[in-house]
């Protein structure tokens, strides 16, 4: 286990030194890194490619040479008004100086060429978002020097006219359409269709219109010197940093903290170079399943893109066994070598050129949930990494996978697939079709369930991704970009589903003489790749196995208690059986919609007098009381936080004009009345309205009704021979008085039911902490409560002065990387600092105060970590989010740990 | 000048002192003082009565002995479950002992008896909120006593029934009601109808039924031990303090940390004892008018209460010169030698027993505004007290009465008010009725004074408003829209006048019977909420003389800036004209909802593409840069801070049905087209919605246009030799890359204004802070922000979680005391504590920051004692408030100065 890898805060270390160096207390010049001078520890530098290159040169392993321009010469270069510092470009003339002599090849050379390959590589991936030149160091020389290496003219020409092509439309901007065309008109006038059937005199003539192409568009002339080739592709990449692609994906995926992106020059290996070539991915064990056991596909005299593309469909990496078995023997040792190093599962791009083994890259490799976690159990029973250790290789998050449903096997044995494609990322799906991300977007906006329907994915649809349900493409593999991405994000997926015929434009789908129109169902089980019309049923999860391995490791390792949010026995039930400790949150209201109940609410509502809201609430308390006492036998002796009434008012009545007129028949009211109290009780502001606490205070007699059915049902189940210990919470406390006078009440109301039932409860008062006030007069608060919960919901709508209900504008500072979705994952900058001031304040009044958190963030990884750290007692969750807060949790144990090490 | 009236904040330190003594720390067991013993100092020990008494019996003046029982003892009267502890006691026996050596006299003696009156007193006013005992001493030997003492059989029979039937009411809790039943009783029996008829046969006949009246209701006999009724009376006072009423008052009337009430036992003495006997209150000055001449009232043969129960007409004190011409003068030496020892005006009350003057109470006297203000100036002329003393001596917020036109007093006195609503802006205001916002405009164009007329106003009204000489409306409270616009214009209004019947259609108002049509005149008291049918003559104010010499002392004395919250040249020349050294608030958006522009401004709300907004927003670039152009000269060389547009969109849309056809066809669009874009504009909580820099981040047009407006017309004014310092100012700054966004742009106009024209413009650009998270993170915006503005209207909203507009609760909070006034007067604990967060964290990360306050509570003088202290550069108010906040910033140097002595 390195350091880098259990710590992702490795980061923030780096960039101090990052700053150091700037602020003149580190001495460097050094910018250009060989591939034998790095390792993988130093990502931060050399970019997560860069770093696995030297790490694996260092241990042996057949790499192409090569050097890399760090992150921080990347810095350099946006200092400098976007260009390459002079004593870094020296650096890199001096690096490619050595890697020609490495080589014994001559960039440029009319002999023996070199050529490289120009990559980009960050510390964090961000796979297609950044430039990249092949095949660089091509020119009307060196083409021939290639021709001759190679004994192959016409590979020698291809390369060529890709180069240019690859070279106008990346470092130089040149809409690659033009080339297109280029390439399109002389297929015509051969009378040719495929670009295999170029010959090299054709390939000659390309050559030559490429570049009065270039010349037209630039008005230069391409650049002859390969020098200039590289320095001006090395600029490219480290421009492309910055583009807005790459900005937005780095918001949208939270990637922060980032320097900029190393540069990566590698002699380039050629895996099209006839039957003895190939090239290929694979990962060290199965990413789906989780299997030990090699997995990846090849392609037989390819380049590496041509897998990735999913243009042509690859072979299983089981088959060069037999086509290859030095080559597969040789990759299966390598595998060994690469996860005894890493300590991890690794996904590895490989090329054979000529019957040579080249590894091009490693990388910690995605995975589903079911496989991440069978990975980290396996490898404790392998001895390859400790418990701990184990933990931080599983995505909390992913684990959310895992809980979801499965397609009934009954329901599936009666039905037909339609079609079948490869199994990229397991699940089910099921919803209407789409045939665009953006409408994929729109459409899951309102609500609905959609399978998003492509002929490939490429970076652009990552929204409408996110968006479906599930995703089915007709090409590609399962390392496709949709399939390595559905994966990633835990979705489920079908790709290369060849049976599929698309046409994007029309918006309809033919599969083997079936006509799929937009808006038609389809369901998708992403485990075995198949494609049904229709719906289908979904089953329940299984959590045993590895799951529980997991789970049982994680109770082992956290200290933070893991509570649960639920309102119901059912909720209440499923959480435990999750792994919760507790009720964090039992919200009240919803006992209050409920059909039987509803209209004594209403009743209550439209009450003039206190003595005929009493005798609305008398007739809602033994019901009231009937839900606690459920509650409490469901959870047995585990505590429960039960929130006092929260919503105002005016939620609970009818809206419409026909459910009006119902309710005043039913009440024996007029409609004007109704009308007139829902105009009363209308608000500007219902967030920051008549609520919570405030309604509870204006009307203490819902808060002694509550009390008082919680008190009750707290006796009944304890002369049951039952122990419970209900928590009261008050909610929206902004002022210690608010508390006092709520706290009042409720203390009468246990008080008296203790005396008239002869039974003693154990039972705790706190409130929530959601008013920014209330933070920030916490000691005053925390004298006299006994816990605090805070909504983390409601304080980051305050604290932000942001309305969930109405951001729709935070799409946009999403995307400026204004806020990182502070409803889904704590605002620690602000809202954390809040909290942060409660917390001290809070224990410095009250040592025995118990601390927690039930706001939605509750179930956040990054949030749980947070509140770990600032000694919080526990977080609550909905009940689906528990295992992943056990992880969670468990992570932030073991982090700490490391960190303090 | 003594400490305690200098600093209320003495207040504190005496709860210390008690503190430190509960703790032990201070070994005193001392709780009764003589009058002897005392002084005025001791106030919060001995309440303002005691501690006065105590005064003025050691400057020698004619105070009926006695002594008080301290505060201290009625905390341990609640500490003890409401009894006396013993040790208090006995301390109070040896006092009556005391007293009664030093009276000659003896509680319940048959000869010479004492009487003793027992009367409440905290250190703040409570007037008539705790109990009072008078007559106390007399049973049925200690009456034979005074009947002998006195000489007069009724006289001391009519005392012992009045002391049974207040003894019965106010320390046994026995209804009045059925002592006024026996009392009619006799007066039936006996034929007569007034009191004065009875005779001492008929009332010994009235004490027995009392007795027996006392018996069947309490089961007990009346106690005939004058000890016992001393004792009793005692507890009931201390018992007192804590009465609903009581506690209802002090939460009205903000008065707060104090610890219990002290209770004064003090020989009785008698005005209603013959024609040489009498009782008056005396000002030293007059309350009204200030004049230095002894003003008040008295009355022959009477007790204190006829005088303020206002059941027979008193004399005016100057008439008491010819009565009892020695009493007279031993008067107004008193008054002299009050004034040199209080260093005020008081306000006495005087008893004449027998032709012997006695003095029962001095207390620092309640004067108008104006009386205050000359009173202060004349004192000082006087060498009676110092400038800053006097300063002390005038409450800012009377000043605001100063500077509108009042309702003659004499004609108001001659009639009667048809409705009253709430005070909502001061001043007074006549016109004709008008029920529409246009039609206000119209007609005031046209020369005419009208009253607009309304349920409630919005942001569509504020031309009508500007245009309108007073304000009415049926809803709303002080806080509502029409209130803070109004005051922010100093334009009289009455808001939530609930009597108000409104036909807004049929342009008629019902009030309490009375119709009053469209065009018929109504007179407006702003100072007190009355609504006068036709006119009242009314007085100009005058801002010389005394009012000017408060002013300048003000400045003379004060750090602290004072800035004026102003959008109009008009608003602003009259701030400045009020002492106003700049504006710290210019809103911009009052200039879009000008008939004139509002177009242009819904043409680009309505605009789908950036273009389109362009060009919308081109239009509104002239004019918007022509109201820059007639503040920056209205404003010299003083700051300008200028806020860009705040409010949401939806705002800016009409929302009438026929508006929005209007609209429709002016723009050449359907109205389903305007009615959908309202309707994609709505929010659940516009509060925290998208508005402020939110918009401007959404729509960066917005603020390039603004931004171009400002710098145009400040290098216009510059090049017409003028000076002029835009501070431009972000809203909603809740994160530092919202306001790196928006710097961006402004600094980018101001660049190409800048080399366009050839002018330097010194400018500055900051924010306001009035989102909670802005505060927390103060510390990263002060390091891109220029200057911070609290903007704690919104501010206040989300750190509290209250919605103003939907605050009704917070009358319920007020008299439970949660919440005093948060609205109005900053909530230090809560709101300020994030302040001084942002203060410090800001100030940190840059010295230079300039920070000031520009919310509705930066005209109120406690917030600005508050941003004095925590070093605040500035306060920022309505061009009213603007003498009231040089007081208070004055007031607030003074007393800081005095603290530290």
């Amino acid at each position: 286990m390195t350091e880098e890898e259990v710590n992702p805060a490795g980061l923030e270390k780096s960039e101090e030194v990052a700053s150091d160096r700037e602020a003149g207390k580190i001495e460097s010049k050094k910018y250009v890194y060989s591939f034998k001078e790095g390792k993988k520890e130093m990502k931060q530098l050399l970019g997560g490619k860069g770093a696995n290159l030297a790490e694996m040169t260092s241990l042996g392993l057949p790499i192409p040479p090569g050097f890399t321009i760090s992150t921080e010469a990347c810095q350099k270069y946006y200092d400098n008004d976007e260009a390459l510092p002079k004593n870094i470009q020296e650096e890199v003339e001096n690096k490619l100086k050595e890697l020609e002599e490495d080589t014994g090849k001559k960039l440029g050379d009319n002999e023996n060429p070199l050529l490289v390959s120009v990559r980009s590589g960050a510390a964090k991936s961000m796979p297609g978002m950044m430039d990249t030149v092949l095949n660089l160091g091509l020119n009307d020389e060196s083409v021939e020097g290639l021709a001759k290496q190679t004994g192959n003219d016409r590979f020698a020409w291809d390369s060529y006219r890709r180069f240019i092509q690859m070279f106008g439309d990346v470092v130089i901007g040149i809409n690659n359409e033009h080339f297109e065309k280029v390439l399109d008109n002389i297929k015509e006038e051969k009378g040719v269709e495929q670009d295999t059937e170029l010959e090299t005199e054709d390939l000659k003539k390309i050559v030559e219109r490429y570049k009065d192409l270039f010349k037209k568009e630039t008005e230069e002339l391409f650049p002859n010197d390969p020098k200039e080739q590289l320095s001006m592709s090395i600029d490219a990449v480290f421009g492309s940093w910055n583009n807005s692609r790459a900005i937005k994906y780095r918001n949208l995926n939270s990637i922060k903290g980032l320097i900029g992106t190393a540069v990566n020059v590698q002699m380039m290996v050629f895996g099209n170079m006839g039957k003895d070539s190939g090239t290929g991915v694979a990962f060290t064990r199965n990413p789906s399943t989780g299997e030990k056991k090699m997995y990846g596909e090849f392609l037989i005299d390819a380049q590496g893109e041509d897998v990735v593309a999913g243009i042509r469909t690859p072979e299983k990496i089981d088959d060069l066994k037999e086509k290859m078995p030095e080559i597969h023997s040789q990759l299966s040792d390598i595998k060994e070598n690469l996860e005894k190093n890493y300590k991890d599962m690794q996904d590895l791009e490989f090329t054979i050129e000529k019957g040579k083994l080249y590894i091009l890259q490693t990388r910690d490799g995605k995975r589903t949930a079911n496989a991440a976690v069978k990975i980290a159990a396996d490898m404790v029973e392998e001895g390859l990494v400790k418990k701990k250790e184990a933990l931080l290789r599983v995505d909390p998050n992913s684990l959310n996978q895992l809980l979801h449903k499965q397609l009934s096997q009954e329901e599936k044995e009666t039905r037909d697939s339609i079609a079948k494609g490869l199994p990229a990322s397991p699940g089910a799906a099921k919803g209407k079709v789409v045939f665009d991300s953006d409408e994929a977007a729109d459409r899951a906006h309102e609500g609905e369930d959609v399978i998003l329907v492509r002929k490939e994915t490429s970076p652009e649809d990552i929204e409408g991704m996110h968006a479906a349900k599930g995703i089915l493409t007709s090409r590609g593999g399962m390392t496709s970009h949709a399939a390595v991405v559905a994966r990633g994000m835990g979705k489920c997926c079908i790709a290369g589903c060849s049976d599929l015929n698309i046409s994007e434009n029309e918006k309809v789908v033919e599969v083997n003489g079936k006509v799929i129109n937009k808006g038609d169902i389809l369901t998708l089980d992403g485990g075995t790749g198949e494609v049904y019309e229709g719906e289908i049923e979904m089953v329940e999860p299984d959590l045993r196995g590895n799951f529980a391995k997991i789970m049982e490791w994680s109770d082992e390792f956290r200290d933070l208690g893991i509570m649960t949010n639920a309102d119901t026995p059912e909720d209440a039930k499923k959480a435990i059986n999750f792994g919760a400790e507790g009720i964090g949150l039992c919200r009240t209201e919803h006992m209050f919609f409920e059909e039987s109940r509803i209209k004594a609410v209403r009743e209550m509502i439209l009450s003039e007098t206190k003595d005929a809201r009493k005798k609305a609430l008398d007739k809602i308390l033994p019901m009231q009381k009937e839900d606690f006492a459920g509650i409490f036998r469901a959870m047995y002796e585990k505590p429960i936080t039960i929130r006092l009434l929260d919503p105002p008012l005016h939620e609970f009545l009818p809206k419409e004009d026909e459910d009006i007129q119902n309710l005043a028949k039913e009440l024996g009211v007029e409609p004007q009345d109704i009308k007139k109290k829902i105009s009363d009780l209308y608000e500007f502001n219902p967030m920051l309205g008549h609520r919570g606490c405030r309604l509870a205070i204006s009307y203490p007699e819902i808060t002694e009704m509550q009390s008082k059915a919680i008190f009750e049902a707290a006796a009944d189940i304890k002369s049951e021979g039952g122990n419970v210990k209900p928590e009261v919470m008050v909610p929206l406390v902004g002022n210690v008085k608010e508390f006092e006078n709520q706290k009042k009440i409720i203390d009468d109301v246990a008080k008296t039911v203790q005396n008239e039932k002869g039974i003693e409860i154990n039972y705790k008062i706190g409130t929530m902490i959601e008013v920014p006030r209330g933070a920030l007069t916490a000691d005053k608060i925390a004298k006299k409560a006994e816990f605090f919960s805070f909504g983390t919901n409601d304080l980051t709508q305050m604290t932000l002065g942001i309305s969930r209900d109405d951001a729709g504008f935070l799409q946009n500072y999403d995307e400026l990387g204004i806020y990182d979705k502070p409803f889904q994952s704590l605002d620690q900058e602000g809202v954390g600092e809040l909290m942060k001031i409660a917390i001290r304040k809070g224990k410095e009044e009250n040592k025995n105060l118990k601390v927690g958190i039930c706001g939605e963030h509750g179930g956040d990884p990054s949030t749980i970590e947070f509140c770990y750290n600032e000694g919080l007692n526990y977080v609550s969750c909905s009940p689906f989010r528990v295992p992943v807060a056990r992880l969670a949790a468990a992570q932030a144990n073991v982090k700490k740990e490391n960190n303090g090490l």
